[in-house]
């Protein structure tokens, strides 16, 4: 699934794949920076496992980002971290000594990577330390636990926005233009699907008390992401259903598939899968004057998308580095994180999925407003 | 969706799109024959809609069928008919003295194109003169009424097939074949929909009593299709969803949208749309080693379809033709058309899609076994 590009992301965003410069079609924040010598956003990772290093990687190919601090349980990891990002050993803390970041100037901002149960501890320990917070997605497992999260960051005067990478991607952006602003009319139907194939009994994602889920709370929280951001809408209705358990063994704790129906309030209706049984990566819209697509165009991409009128042509971008990046803008800039990108956002998620089990479980339709 | 190509069948099914020969890629029937002036299947054509022109423009180019006889109410239509397909004055009936097709030997078999809901009337009353019966998808409007069919063209002694032409086509085929000897290992998951724009309040197909239902018995029997012959199984449990009713005039009747799931024995799961809102059609399979897919690929083409290995590249052909050419030559060698072609398969589809109305109507999980 990952596939990072290592040409620096300057490069990405400014030049498209046929040597063609698209910096204007692309956000703001992407465009090369007036002055490169500005502030940087000083970012501690909580969490080194595969993600943190996609995280890192991007980071160091930022405009406004760099990797200042880590917080590890694996001495191993810390030593190579250390020298990878050039990390002074006072930046480096464990999860018994994390606190101490508190008083520690050079750490702006606690990215959060740890498994899903985790990130309520550890967002609050980090707001409490005074430090703004990114928190991957799924920001929780529970909406109360993600409604905490975002009291504990404004009692702390802090900044809290989810690692939603695709909030950045061009492809992902256009989809959301395409959507919201009606290019092909009223959007009347959604299928946004993304798994991939999981194998490893001993991965955390595949223990329920630090997953909260299986593929839903992994990937399948894309395709909510993707059919609310279309839309531009919150759904009314939830139905859900379990796939078969093909593997008891790996699947014990976590369903393997998962498919959902989302009704929204304009009429849409959307139709979407994840599953740890196999690859799949496409998104879809139908409106009343066209479609809409992308495929592959939710994992990391290269992405493939097109209308009923055109192939659409964006330039691969590092979505970790466009994430960070896009974040960090605002908080230096100090602004406020708007609602889609802090943790109201991850509420919102979380509140679907919580539905979207509750109506796989209880074979009803789960009512969301 | 329509896109007949007028080019002779012949000459489609004999070239590839780029000129290169590629019959031998192709069923037998689809193979010139060894004599051109070998006898044909003589056609009557029972209901004058718009899918029973597709049907005889597919016929006039077919390379063993022919339009020999037509029934209609609409004398208007007869005299047009009559001129276009040469068709002489004692092989045109209406509804009333279609009985006294007994009598006629220029007449081989009837095809049965009229509203749904009267496919059991005409199929049988086709049995009793003595006439093969082709019945275009759904067969009927309920399995017992397919089983009724089934057994007065048994006791005639004639052979009923279903009009699948998606049995005959090349990339559907090419689906089949993967998903059936396991090119890419087992398959875990499918998705397939189709679905299109619908909007004269007085057609047919709005009104239950004549269709059965609403586009899951349209165009959705294509996706409970796909999802059985890819497996090549028969599902074992499904669940099912209306979508909601944007237009309540024009959905009065049937549903404007259905989503669904299908368990099958080996481990698939098949997660499906149809639709009457908006125009939608994808077939896509993720098996343990890799996916196939089409889009489009249900409809009337030209078709796109690719695997995780490879772009596909399928002649077009005339659908109509090559069903009414692969019914045919089974016929004319005097041989038993296979279940997966005759009656038996119209009603196999036709458990599922009651099944998937009374899942949809429940809530609940219906089993197939």
């Amino acid at each position: 699934m990952k596939n990072l590009s290592r040409r620096s992301f300057l490069q990405n965003v400014s030049m498209g794949a046929g040597g063609v410069a698209v910096a204007a079609s692309l956000p703001s924040f992407m465009m090369p920076p007036a002055n490169d010598a500005g502030k940087k956003l000083n970012i501690a990772i909580c969490g080194l496992g595969r993600y943190g290093n996609y995280l890192a990687e991007g980071i160091a190919v930022s405009q406004y980002c760099k990797v200042a601090g880590i917080i590890t349980g694996t001495p191993a990891k810390a030593a190579e971290w250390k020298t990878k990002y050039n990390i002074p050993e006072k930046n480096i803390y464990n999860y018994q000594n994390f606190d101490e970041i508190k008083n520690n100037k050079d750490i702006d901002l606690v990215y959060v990577v740890l498994p899903n149960a985790m990130h309520k501890e550890y967002t609050i320990r980090a707001a409490k330390a005074g430090k703004h917070v990114i928190v991957e997605k799924p920001m929780a497992i529970t909406p109360a636990d993600c409604r905490e999260m975002i009291d504990a960051c404004k009692t702390a005067g802090v900044q809290l926005a989810v690692g939603y990478r695709l909030h950045y991607e061009p492809y992902n952006l256009e989809m959301k233009r395409l959507g919201q602003e009606k290019v092909f009319g009223q959007v009347r139907l959604i299928e946004a699907s993304l798994g991939y194939k999981t194998s490893d009994p001993t991965e955390w994602r595949l223990n329920k008390a630090l997953a909260g889920g299986g593929p839903l709370m992994n990937v399948g929280i894309y395709c909510v992401q993707s059919s609310r951001y279309v839309t531009g809408e919150e759904p009314i209705s939830v139905t859900a259903q379990f796939g078969p358990i093909t593997d008891k063994k790996l699947f014990a704790e976590v369903e393997a598939s998962i498919a959902w129906q989302l009704e929204f309030p304009g009429g849409a209706f959307s139709n979407c899968t994840s599953t740890y049984n196999c690859g799949i990566d496409r998104f879809f819209a139908s409106a009343d004057e066209g479609t809409f697509e992308l495929s592959p165009g939710i994992s990391y991409g290269p992405f493939k998308g097109k209308t009923s009128k055109a192939e659409l042509n964006f330039p691969e971008i590092n979505q970790q580095a466009a994430q960070c990046d896009g974040i960090a803008k605002i908080i230096l800039d100090n602004k406020q994180l708007p609602e889609h990108i802090n943790g109201e956002e991850g509420f919102k998620d979380m509140k679907v999925l919580q539905a979207i089990y509750e109506a796989a479980r209880t074979g009803k339709k789960i009512s969301l407003v």
